[in-house]
């Protein structure tokens, strides 16, 4: 069961370059169990201390038919086409995709089964956790759909939407409530020619600052879907490739080349030159296109993840492998933790400001290995994932 | 072989609490194969992208009789009881240290042999990393010298010294140069009885500012020796501990208890409100004793390794054990990864500033794990380490 602690929250600095931007990947990955509270602003990034519990989360024995709010099931006010906000929309979304994608991963394991955790929180807002471990294909899959309500202090909102109620604005806005819902998923398999994949979809709002009725409410799309093979088989590779870019050209050609660039330099690991992967897509703070596009785009992406990936597991979830082939896939493995650990926005946030741990390291692998110095030869099977990660490709 | 690329040094803001504090910790650990550049200075810690390469170091066939420069080996200014500076006396000692751990090691395991790797820098200094990998007891043990010259910028040298040279000091001081020697290690045995051990031992010095020849010239000792066992056996933890003791009584009597407080300390795995271990002693910064004392102090502490180790290791190394057993080591060898790709000072900073990856992340076991959401029954073994990792215990 979750944990029954929750924590404050201390939101990054005033972004001064792109990457410290407080967003909706770094609320959702990590705070899915976690209060969110205004808090002093601190100018720098210190270490924070573990931080006192002031409320609670309660685990559930059922789930609810939504986490939202009343107020938020109504009528959406920016939309004509729906007679559902766009936040119940995008919940009952994940909570499908969440329901599709455990029940496709379960068919294709045949053998094991989600463990599913439901939790609540006193201000309204929850999550359902599910982890299948130690399956007959899987060693690892976790699916996680949350709903937050929170408050951001009001330098974090400044340095996320500038422009609009910037730091040389007239507005001076208070303590500013968010929403924030997502569905986030790595999926471990066991067999060394079968890809780990990772995908996640989220949905953010903020709310006008409580002493500044009038700004302007906000809200962004962020998401992907990424794949990390050992071993490279290009038509598993083109086969992915594809259902991305079939799933971004129904809404806008430009979709797919930016966004596998973005899931190219996201996905980096910068101490060793080299990417977790061999990517996918992957956006963040999405706005500037109609944001009923962008529901039905994230919808399709969710959408796309079990034809994506299903077919290759069933390719290659009983290839016959090697100690060598398994112990290469440990290596990447090693690869994936380190970035988790590391550089991933929403882990090492989560770390830093004290959320539920098993949430946020579900995304680890069992098991992982570390060698010294090794070198795969040139020409092998191995040198070449490794070469595709460190010179990212072209699939199509 | 090492990597013949090395990378400029950006280091951390001034300090605005201990634990940002710039130190030989930090410069020591993880700047063993670059070069340290004087840079721009930043207020704020942000991402540093994949510096450029500017200076290489040069892998050697053999090693040399002393990295420093010959006007280190000379008399010592600031010592009458020996010939030999502190410097040089420092590198003899880690150099003596790492023969003699080294060749424990290899007896102990019976089977494995260490690789050394030797390198130097065109502007002086170098090093020499030992690794034994997949032996009879030990799965990875790593034992690493380096003796390195840099300059830091001025700002880092204020805030690490504060009242000499305060940022309300007149005196306005440029680059500093500085010297940094010391071993460091982590053994990693094979049985899950038989604990992990770290330990490392630093000397560094600042000279004076080059703008200000009046100002002190600084100097430091640091390091320290930790357990890190998969399961307690009183006696061994003992007997550890009472060798970590009996090494500080020489010198002083306020030595043990500080110290092993500051080990429980430091190696605190914050986002799991545990320890990584067992610990041991642990200081850094320390200066505000005789050098010479210190000198033999650390001297004592190095030399106390072999004593405080093998006799567990010989006790344990061929334990019979379950595949539970091995699973929960696993377990705690996630834990380490955790804490050195999280917490620990040198790793994390390396990893930021462009390193040598390898030689930062020898310190990784090789082989790892993560389950969700696991706990060890209460009263089992499992659960005896892990309440002694979150309620640190007096052993003696």
């Amino acid at each position: 069961m979750p944990s029954a602690i929750s924590f404050p929250l201390l939101l990054q600095p005033p972004a001064t370059s792109p990457t410290l931007k407080p967003s909706a990947l770094l609320l959702l990955q990590t705070l899915t169990t976690r209060r969110i509270a205004a808090r002093p602003f601190s100018p720098v990034a210190l270490p924070i201390r573990a931080a006192v519990a002031i409320e609670k989360e309660t685990p559930e024995n059922e789930r609810p038919e939504t986490f939202l709010r009343a107020s938020d099931g109504l009528l959406s006010s920016s939309s004509s086409t729906s007679p559902l906000s766009v936040r119940a929309r995008f919940e009952k979304m994940i909570r499908e995709t969440q329901d599709e994608v455990c029940a496709a991963i379960e068919a294709a394991d045949g053998g094991g089964a989600f463990k599913e955790d439901v939790w609540s929180r006193p201000g309204g807002g929850g999550g359902i956790s599910r982890v299948l471990q130690d399956g007959a294909v899987w060693e690892k899959a976790g699916v996680n759909v949350s709903v937050v309500y929170g408050v951001m202090p009001p330098e974090a909102y400044r340095a996320a939407k500038g422009d609009a109620v910037g730091a040389n604005s007239a507005v001076k806005a208070g303590p500013v409530p968010f929403f924030a819902a997502g569905i986030s998923s790595v999926l471990h398999p066991k067999n060394p020619f079968a890809p780990t994949l990772h995908f996640n979809y989220r949905y953010f709002e903020t709310d006008a600052p409580t002493d500044a009725p009038g700004a302007p409410r906000q809200w962004w799309f962020g998401g992907g879907t990424d794949l990390t093979p050992a071993y490279i088989f290009e038509e598993d590779v083109k086969h992915f490739h594809m259902v991305q870019k079939q799933a971004c050209d129904k809404f806008d050609p430009s979709f797919y080349p930016r966004f596998k660039k973005w899931c190219d330099d996201y996905f980096y690991i910068k101490h060793r030159s080299e990417r977790r992967g061999l990517g996918g897509i992957f956006f963040d703070d999405l706005n500037d296109y109609d944001q009923e596009m962008l529901l039905g785009f994230s919808t399709e992406c969710s959408k796309s993840v079990i034809p994506a990936y299903i077919p290759i597991i069933e390719r290659r979830k009983d290839t016959p492998f090697t100690e060598e082939n398994k112990a290469w896939q440990q290596l990447r493995r090693g690869r994936y933790v380190e970035f988790n650990l590391v550089y991933d926005r929403g882990t090492t946030f989560g770390l830093k400001t004290g959320g539920r741990i098993e949430s946020i390291l579900v995304s680890l692998p069992l098991t992982a290995r570390w060698e010294y110095d090794h070198k795969p030869e040139e020409g092998t099977e191995e040198w070449k994932l490794l070469d595709a990660c460190i010179n990212p490709k072209e699939w199509l």
